[in-house]
């Protein structure tokens, strides 16, 4: 999960303040929120359980520290695939989110986020997280969009509302397949998906 | 929320079952399931607290009793509908599901079953339920997708294929909604969803 990060993003030269945001991740994927504590947390973490309350003020800094820094690394992960093809980008995009399996790493990776985005509900600063999070993700997609249509491979549509429909769809399949036993609908929903993007994302050969 | 339920579902003669299930959901929507005691369920209680140890094994015993519950009655709802053309039916449930304005009765039971839905991650009794009322509500939208083809309203699409998309993609506009400040997006998302349906599942005139 955690690796190279912009310097902007942690001003923190010894790198203790990433690594102690990359335990608080392991311990989140571990335990999930609700059980997360600060030693389990310094469990975590080589270096002095102290360091924690010399960087941090408790728990949800922690957590929502870490979910910024998860938001970054997920930012630059996409700015990397900026060379390639619209419609490629996107499938990609729908590929990676509707995959029939995960493996456990993402699974779990997903299974915190969506814990995390649960306490939104009653958290406003989680809530301006969320917020703010979407608003990335949703812009990101509507310039893949917005390039397709530009260079002609995509129909005249409203970038934005693809964006959003397609976020709000992967985030409702992350959840559900974080909650229920069984996957076969997965299948469905791609097909569906594939169905929507020909008939109302991308442009037909005439 | 609560009212007339068929007495197969909770076979109770005296109404307490159902009375301290009331009384926890009262309890859920107030505090959210992490601030959840059964003390705060006996303050909704107009009966002696004693009653709840009485029917139900703890917290989690009465939290999933409220959920299938909650699921009856929703079920008991739709039910009502069977009488309508299919496509005003598929129209009234997106409508619901994606209103921009929600009253805080129904924004409250949804944040409330999203919260508990983030617990079947980690709790095979809450994945058991989800899976189980996942189906419940796919199969419902399938039957009325089905009935839509037969009458000639809608296209030879795959009914449980549109069916499934459909309640993941409104599963995660409630789960979006109730994390995020902002709800301008729903806006597009209900564009596009009306595309969908136009361009895959509505027949066409001609």
């Amino acid at each position: 999960m955690v690796g190279v990060v912009s310097d902007d993003v942690f001003d923190d030269p010894s790198g203790t303040r990433e690594e102690i945001l990359a335990a608080t991740y392991q311990a989140l994927v571990e335990h999930g929120y609700a059980d997360l504590t600060i030693e389990r947390i310094g469990d975590e973490l080589e270096k002095s359980q102290s360091l924690i309350y010399h960087h941090y003020d408790g728990k949800d800094d922690l957590v929502l520290s870490c979910l910024e820094f998860m938001l970054e690394r997920f930012e630059a992960t996409m700015a990397e695939d900026e060379l390639d093809d619209p419609r490629d980008r996107l499938e990609r995009v729908v590929d990676w989110m509707l995959a029939p399996e995960l493996d456990s790493e993402h699974r779990q990776f997903f299974a915190t986020t969506l814990e995390l985005r649960a306490r939104a509900n009653y958290d406003s600063a989680y809530r301006d997280h969320f917020t703010r999070s979407d608003r990335t993700f949703d812009r990101r997609i509507a310039t893949i969009v917005r390039e397709g249509i530009e260079q002609g491979e995509f129909r005249e549509c409203d970038p934005e509302a693809v964006a959003s429909t397609l976020m709000t769809l992967l985030t409702g399949a992350l959840f559900r397949r974080s909650s229920v036993d069984d996957t076969e609908w997965l299948e469905g929903v791609r097909e569906e998906v594939d169905a929507y993007l020909e008939q109302c994302v991308y442009a037909t050969d005439e």
